[in-house]
Formats: structure tokens, C-alpha cells, sequence
């Protein structure tokens, strides 16, 4: 069986995830820690436990229970003061408590969701992502990063305070894979927070297998606004060392007209900028469904559909 | 196999249950709605659910899952928002929210904690229990009972609003039972809120099955102060219409002296004084074990113990 592991974090590993899943394949995920927004980030602050939404996402990803225990672990509490709790994200950190280690909290949640593949945390030690803009204000944390508008007009650093051992779990994982997936996936707030972790864009580098970058379908306003392919692999090459990717893929498919008429407001369409070989175009874009209860949908209207997706990734694997 | 129901709710059942299901029976748990108490009350109001808390220790009870997850069920949240929520309390909220009926969540969780048997809510109506005293004073809810210390003054009525419809569930579990189980459990708090729903005493009375009425080893003090066998069994016959068991199991063991100077702030021993052929007396205590994460358990310090409850229940089982 084909070992993939995915690196990123949040709703673009969701569907990379949800797509490769139907796949007889040796998954695992890699998933930042740096989240300290919403419920994650009240329970960090209240529990001091590590963020555990983004592992959520990745865990339902990739369970096989029924859709009622998937539904559970989105569910969230609406009143008092649990509001804005999702179930799931209470689940591992009372797991955290109960077993004193977040790794465990994973695997237990992994068995309770009858997962397939793997969730690994990019490190286990706490840490806060910051970054430090042109016009020197500092970010502090993911979400204030989220939120920014600034980005665009430049930043001098981004890095993780204090600066994290790598969970050994990753390298392992990178360096034993047969596909690694980059992407998709927040720029700033997803992918490059692995790749601060020590150790990580080394293990990329140098592991032996094959290489994809997904790019993301959207630029953020105010965060990567008229970014082009290349733009983002530059940003990723920053923090890497090197380019060390086999395969592009980019979204060739156009959205309706009226459908980026509602997104104009978060961004605009990546557009392509570059001709090599190892670009694979393909159309990629997911139906519209507006499903209101699952809430990590609602951030991104346009977005990859998992099946088309896993079907450009599974080209790859079966040539391999 | 032998089909038992325990009728009760709260810590007592949970000494029953998890003794009787090291046996090979059919397990039914009858359980109070009227806890509002704690992380249970604060549940209900936010969130407008079902109280959770007593269906939690009887799911625990019957669980066969491993160590770690019944003590995630019992885990408690200790800071913030979520301070003094128990797990166990917010999965079967959020599972009830998510499928729109705490008795689908029972069932759910259920499922996730592999119980082998059944808990059944006396009703499914939202209720609260009230008190009416001797001197006027009414108490609202079964956390303020619970509380009182002038229950022992005399009560002038005790029940339930709005009067809820029985669960069918229950009286058709009563029906078919071969062994009822009353008590031990808080007489105004646990078992007497189980009689006040309509058709349960007459379920009682009426059902096929051999019935024991188990006494509780201790008095509450400024509610069943000075009780002996016979008032217990006075009170429950008040609310049963009348005597239907066949067998008064007692405790005769003496707890050590300085355990009975600890507990004296609490109540007294309750001391026998019925001498009928029905009566069964045994050694039931506990030993003493101070288990602190075991919340449900630090209520009472001098209690059942479940192998020897068990197995006077099972000799009368053995011979039906």
C-alpha cells in the first residue's frame, strides 16, 4: 500500500483527506498547531491544553463511523458557556487531561472515530505563531494573522515563539512516504506554520518521495491578493531551503460568474503563471453546496472537490 | 436470561449496576429526570436538554469500554467556561442536540461506551421536581432538596411539574421484568422522583417479576434522620399505592468508628427495625477506597459494596 502524507492543517486537508480516504492508501496527516482562534483558542487559554481544531477536521476527514458521529464532532454548542465549543475539540482536550498527553488524546479520538491513516501533530510543545509586518506591527497568533488585511503590502518574519521541537512521529512519517501532498490550504495561517517547525522543510527536502504541491484555488484579500502560482511556491521555497516539488497542480476550472461576484470580497482566482512540465492543470472546483452545518465549509464557498482532487493525486500514486 | 431492572438513578444505581453486570442478565436502568443540579442543571438551562447526569453514571456503570473511557466520562472540566462540566454530561447533550432526542442519544452513547444492557429515562418531558414543607417553604428542583435540611420537619407534598408522561419504554421493561430492584439511592432525590411520573407505581405493583426494595446504609441528616427500615419502606409504599416486595434486602455490618466520626456531619446509620420473613440481611459494606477523580463517588464515603450487593441479588435471581 502507497504511503501519502498530506502537510497542512484546517479545511484544504479536509478535502485532500476526504478525497484520498476512498483509496486503499497508507494516509497520513500533518497538521499545524499554531490555531488559537475560536473554541481552540478558548481552550487553550482556559485549559492550557494544545489546538485541537485542525486535528478534528483532520480526524473526521478520515473517519469511517457514521455520519451521525461526524455530524457529533462538528456539533457546536450554541449557548452559556460552552457557545462556540465544538463537540469535538472538547473531546480531545478532555482526552488531553484524562491521559496527560495530547498524542494519546489523538489516537483514542482515532479509535472512537474508527479512523483510517494517521493524525500527527506537527509538534507537541505549545507555541504561538507571529508575524512582524513591514509597517513593524506584530501579529500575534493565527487568527490575528487570519484576519489581517496587511500582508500584502509586506512582513519582515514570520516564525513560531517559542520555537518548537518537531514531533520525531513527522520526520519519520515525511522521510518513509511515497507522495507527499502540500496544500491546500491558508498560506500563512496553515502551510508555512509546519514548515517553521525545526526540521520539517529539511524532511520535505529530502525524502524520497514523490512531491505535489496543491495550489489553492483563491488568494486572500489583504493576505496573497494577486498572487500567481509562482508566488506561492516562492513563498513556500522561502521557508523550505529549496523547490523541492515533482508536481504542481493547479485548478484550471473557472468558478460562476456569480459565485465570485459573492467571493470578490475574500479574493480573488490564483491565476497561472507558470509553463513547466511538472504543472498538471485539471479542473478541481467542487459543486456549490451550501451546507450550513458544516461549519469548516462556510469559509471557502469555492472550493476543491475532494473526489476530483484525490482522482489528479491517485494519477500520481499509480505511476509511482 | 434473567431480565433485571434497577429503579433509581445517581450513585446508588451505579453501585447496583456495576456489580449485577459481571453476571449474565439482561440489564434494564430506570433513571430519574429530575436532576438539576452542578454541570446537569447549568445544562439544562443553557442548553434546554434533557438532564444527563444521572443516565451518565448508569451508562458508565454498564459500560464495558476501557478504563480510560469511563473515566472520560466522568472527567470533569475544571477551568473557564467549561468548569465543572463532566464529559460524559456534554456528549449526551451534544449527541441529543444532534439527533434531536435524548433517548437516540442514549442510545448513541450507549454505542461509544459499549454498555451491555439498557438506560432508560423514566420520561422523556422536560420536569422539575418540588417540594412543599411543613412550614411552607416550597423547594424548587432537586438540587435545592437535595440541600434542604428541613425535610425531616415534615413535608406537606412532593412531585412533579409539569406531571410528565412516562416514558412506554419503562413500564414495558417493568412488565416483562423477572427481577425489580429498587434503591439504594437518595429517597426524596432518586427514587421517590421515579414514582411520581404517572403509571410507574402501578407498573410496580402490578409487574410479574420478584420485587426487593434495597435500604440505604446511611440517613441524610435534615431529610431521613433517624429513619429506620420500616420509614423508608412507609415512604416508598406513600407513592406506590402500596407494599409490593417481596424481599427488603438490609445491611448488618457495622462501618469502623472513626468513618462513622466522619460521616456524622452527614447522617446516621440507618438501623433496622422490621422483623419479617422478606427480610435479607447481609454485609454490604465498602471498603473504603477514596477515589478522588471518581466524582460520583466521593458523595458517600460509607457505601454498597457492589460484589456483595450483587451476589445477594443473585441468590435470589438463582432461585426464580
Amino acid at each position: 500500500m502507497k504511503k501519502v502524507v498530506v502537510i497542512g492543517g484546517g479545511t484544504g486537508n479536509f478535502v485532500v483527506l476526504q478525497g484520498l480516504k476512498r483509496y486503499p492508501l497508507d494516509l497520513t496527516a500533518i497538521v499545524s498547531m499554531a490555531d488559537d482562534g475560536g473554541s481552540t483558542g478558548v481552550l487553550r487559554d482556559e485549559l492550557g491544553v494544545l489546538p485541537p481544531g485542525d486535528v478534528r477536521q483532520c480526524l473526521v476527514a478520515l473517519s469511517h463511523s457514521s455520519h451521525l458521529m461526524r455530524s457529533l464532532m462538528n456539533y457546536r454548542f450554541e449557548n452559556g458557556g460552552l457557545g462556540g465549543h465544538s463537540f469535538g475539540n472538547l473531546l480531545l482536550s478532555a482526552l488531553e487531561k484524562v491521559t496527560g498527553s495530547f498524542e494519546r488524546a489523538v489516537e483514542e479520538a482515532g479509535k472512537i472515530l474508527y479512523i483510517r491513516g494517521k493524525v500527527i501533530p506537527v509538534t507537541m510543545h505549545q507555541t504561538r505563531l507571529r508575524m512582524v509586518l513591514n509597517n513593524q506591527q506584530i501579529l500575534e497568533g493565527e487568527r490575528e494573522i487570519y484576519l489581517s488585511q496587511e500582508i500584502d503590502k509586506g512582513y519582515q518574519k514570520i516564525y513560531l515563539e517559542p520555537y518548537p521541537k518537531v514531533n520525531q512521529h513527522v520526520i519519520d512519517s515525511i522521510a518513509t512516504a511515497d507522495l507527499l501532498v502540500v496544500g491546500p490550504g491558508g498560506l500563512y495561517t496553515s502551510l508555512i506554520p509546519n514548515l517553521l517547525v525545526e526540521g520539517v522543510g529539511d524532511a520535505i527536502c529530502n525524502a524520497k518521495a514523490r512531491k505535489v504541491f496543491v495550489v489553492n484555488l483563491m488568494n486572500r484579500k489583504g493576505q496573497t491578493s494577486y498572487f500567481k502560482t509562482h508566488d506561492y511556491l516562492k513563498e513556500l521555497i522561502r521557508f523550505l531551503g529549496k523547490d523541492p516539488f515533482d508536481h504542481i497542480l493547479i485548478n484550471v476550472q473557472r468558478p460562476a460568474k456569480d459565485l465570485m461576484d459573492v467571493y470578490a470580497k475574500e479574493g480573488d482566482l490564483v491565476e497561472n503563471d507558470l509553463a513547466e512540465k511538472r504543472l498538471i492543470s485539471a479542473e478541481l472546483l467542487g459543486d456549490l453546496h451550501l451546507e450550513p452545518k458544516q461549519d469548516l465549509m462556510k469559509r471557502s464557498l469555492i472550493r476543491h472537490d475532494s473526489k476530483k482532487l484525490a482522482q489528479e493525486l491517485m494519477k500520481i500514486v499509480d505511476r509511482l
